[in-house]
């Protein structure tokens, strides 16, 4: 059994832009210490919700070294090597094995389509081999209704076949419980998160090691109250807690509803702002949001109990 | 109406990859060259045919600065700019216009899904801006079948009408001819290619530049001679040679396939290596790839006519 560096609820943390365009790192450094201190197990950085597709390379990594500087620990980090270029993925990885990050979260290249498996095998074999570090952790990243390709739950067991020491845990981001189910089942100690909180105490029953989703950057104490009580008397009332939160989510854009609930809750107006090809939610659907969090009783960093 | 750098056939060149996996400068060179000597009118470099999204921003400027040197005229060129995120089209452009490039093929950002045509607004006026040239001439590359994301004819219009002295044209690899054609009627003096030489007569009827075509690669002369012959008596004839070879080729992986072909034909195996995610030809398919061609009488550069 490969060692296994996280477990828990994991953010994959959403980055701020300053009015200039650039990542702003300050407010970025302030967030993740944020949700550490909100009871987050881990960061994955650069992922989807991060709009880490929308930074380059250079840019992704000079926010890293930025964090690391600040003192935010290696160890909680999983930053993505989102890319469909192997330079860039191994440049990402390699980066990220040097701060001494905890994983990465790497994405199968995405442009090409279709791709076999073979292909993608090729791909991600030819970073690891690169990159040439005992110390690297890959966490694949299976998200088909985004990057289009994904990882065949056959694929997975090659990687873990023939990399058991280095691949050792997946980001399930399909939104479909059979194929978590199945990572499960068929992978015993390979640690599968699903992509979203609404799976949680399912997956934490079968065996799951905890959750990466994009609700974490409004809710992760919410979240990590599953994480803690998924074997008591609570579980069921808590993760129903947690559902409602994500399901009200869901009606809107993710990423830039997730800025708007953070630029409205941390009284910060800078936080709304998306990389094209995303848009800010409009007026109209901004205070809709708003209201809807209201009306269950929502308040960032904890749900709070409506009054009975 | 804008000034027009592009007409007749384009080839998206294949990129060789030497042993190691880097790009191979010189045998880029070489066939570049070869290129324009068989007829082609202009180089769309770093394209979905040449594996550009398979290679760095880093790599791709190292490959245009080798050809520069090399003496091949800048004018003639038309790289892509294929990225995700703003920063790295903008410097993929910017180095395209630095250079004095004819233009440049920009796809729209790729990774999220699905995106508003708004959003791809967003993020080609936010380059194109932040180039700030006006020596830059962008032709919009539109791949559904591939990139997913792709300029709707609504969106296409508002690029003409917002930049018309910039956004000077489009390759259209969506494989629908009703949408070639509804550009083609509803934007005239607009620069409209087909992906592909089976459309490149019935474009050229119908007001079109030419075509920008993967099968370039192997065939630039048949292509270039429906350019120079369209108006003439045979015109159907030479369209019906050059569509036979297409159709040939696609029954194959298109990259490999035609990497296999100009490995065969101008007798150097390098040139078979894809990058992953792609895969090359197996020895079988190689064989029935090359008997395919020898039935239908195909010689690199120029397609042999049957005897009779």
């Amino acid at each position: 059994m490969p060692t296994q560096p996280f477990r828990g609820v994991l953010v994959p943390v959403l980055t701020p832009f300053a009015a200039n365009g650039d990542p702003d790192s300050g407010r970025f450094i302030a967030f993740c210490r944020w949700l550490l201190d909100q009871g987050a197990n881990g960061l994955a950085l650069f992922g989807t919700t991060s709009e880490a597709n929308s930074m380059s390379p250079a840019e992704r990594m000079a926010l890293l070294d930025r964090l690391i500087e600040a003192g935010i620990p290696a160890g909680k980090l999983m930053p993505g090597t989102g890319a469909c270029a192997i330079t860039d993925a191994v440049a990402l990885a390699r980066h990220a094995v040097g701060h001494g990050c905890g994983g990465v979260l790497m994405l199968p290249p995405f442009y090409y389509k279709p791709v076999s498996d073979d292909g993608i095998f090729g791909f991600v074999a030819n970073v690891i081999d690169k990159v040439g570090s005992s110390d690297l952790r890959v966490y694949l990243y299976h998200i088909p209704p985004v990057a289009v390709v994904g990882y065949s739950l056959d694929l997975v067991g090659r990687f873990i076949k023939t990399y058991p020491e280095t691949v050792v845990g997946l980001k399930d981001s399909s939104g479909e419980w059979n194929n978590t189910a199945a990572l499960l089942d068929r992978y015993p100690g390979f640690a599968v998160f699903p992509g979203s909180e609404v799976f949680l105490l399912d997956a934490l029953r079968r065996g799951g090691a905890g959750c990466i989703t994009a609700t974490g950057n409004i809710n992760v104490s919410g979240i990590a109250k599953v994480c803690a009580n998924w074997q008591g008397p609570q579980a069921d009332a808590l993760q129903a807690e947690i559902t409602i939160v994500r399901k009200t989510m869901q009606a809107y854009p993710m990423v830039p509803a997730l800025k708007r609930v953070v630029a409205h809750f941390h009284n910060d107006p800078v936080w709304t702002a998306v990389r094209p090809p995303m848009l800010p939610l409009s007026e109209t659907q901004s205070a809709a949001l708003i209201t809807d969090l209201a009306k269950i009783g929502f308040a960032l960093g904890e749900r709070r109990q409506k009054a009975a």
